[in-house]
């Protein structure tokens, strides 16, 4: 079933009609009238649609149900990312999409090679966000990930701590995994920080213990910065029964 | 510390000698007497030494411990993929690497977009086994994955199946999940066997029951093809412990 992500009043309209960018691809996929459409406001709520008039440049839709996305996972992750070199980032956020990600926050840390300036930043946000709507759109996801930056480490600890499970992994840790951390209790929301090439520095991590982060290991193998959260992400999402 | 991937007999030698290559890095990182360097044979075999004796171009080594490498997984999972477009296997080769795979398998499959004539694959199972062995390198591995193609599905599917557990991942599969299939019983062998950009088709995925192989789900959302397997990685080793 095709799927179109359109605003929330569009999708909330008694009659909804397929415009703009929807309406040209529609028409490319040559919708006719009765076929099944699927809208989502990209916020986890999604409409069942059939098309009931095809005009001109409009696709008038007829509502069939009204319902929560099936395709978001029961888990709330949080992708806590240093800013990382180059186009890494972009990997990062299309891949956590695809793999449920709830949100990709990219903050500073001391080692961070490459740090946008506040210019270059809200054009390179707009693009980040694009990059997780494709994504989102080309997996299935009812939910459009939100792509944010924190201006300062602390900040980054601060808004992640918040979560059920405030998770930190650190190539030095040795003794606690990931499974220990993720198995002292049941969690609905959970926060996974992982450093940049560099590396964290030990200060950073002490200071993500004060904050309330749990730290962990990913293994015996170094991973690179691109890999480790999708890594984390992966299993996190096997642990809760995802896959 | 630093490491060096040597052949087995400059591994098993009385004085081990760096040389060449090895040699070149030993120099720039200029390596003094009394320090401690690892080689690994990238079968996981591996040599703790330091060195005795710097002599112009080589780098004469005393053999301090000999021992198995710890830090490969204590299971074996192999990922078949089928061959993907453009630069997407090298991509899952580096990552599946770091993420300590046994092995890569590329396999072709009905709707394989791309797939090397004989003649270009020598060339590229050449790169591809050079990209494994730099991943190794970096992530700290003590053994090589061996990268290996083979010419038809159904070979790849005999092989696959002779694991512990031997996995097929399909879109439309919706009821058995990974973990379904892990927590029979316990394991040491693992394959992971993923489809191409257009995924796999019903009478692949039928013959792949046929020939042993246990279907299962990645979740509610469409993954890449060059996500899955890496995914499915990530949840095995963290299933079997190593994280």
């Amino acid at each position: 079933m095709v799927r179109f992500f359109v605003t929330q009043e569009e999708l909330l309209a008694d009659t909804p009609i397929l415009t703009g960018e929807n309406a040209s691809h529609a028409k490319v996929l040559r919708l006719k009238n009765g076929e099944a459409v699927l809208l989502c406001d990209g916020q986890g709520r999604e409409c069942l649609c059939q098309v009931q008039e095809v005009d001109g440049e409009q696709f008038v839709l007829k509502v069939n149900e009204r319902r929560e996305s099936i395709t978001e996972a029961r888990v709330n992750v949080s992708v806590y990312m240093a800013f990382p070199k180059a186009d890494k980032l972009e990997y990062v956020i299309q891949k956590a999409t695809e793999l449920g990600a709830y949100e990709i926050v990219a903050f500073p840390s001391g080692r961070c090679i490459s740090r946008p300036d506040d210019k270059s930043l809200k054009k390179k946000l707009e693009r980040w966000q694009k990059i997780a709507a494709s994504a989102a759109e080309q997996s299935g996801r009812g939910r459009i990930p939100q792509v944010l930056t924190v201006s300062s480490y602390a900040e980054a600890l601060k808004r992640a701590a918040q979560a059920d499970r405030a998770l930190l992994f650190y190539e030095n840790e040795k003794s606690t995994t990931l499974k220990m951390a993720l198995n002292q209790k049941t969690y609905q929301t959970v926060s996974l920080m992982t450093g940049p090439e560099g590396g964290l520095e030990e200060g950073e991590v002490a200071q993500a213990i004060e904050a309330g982060l749990q730290v962990c290991t990913l293994g015996k193998r170094i991973l690179r910065c691109e890999t480790a959260p999708l890594c984390a992400l992966s299993a996190v999402m096997y642990d809760a029964g995802e896959f």
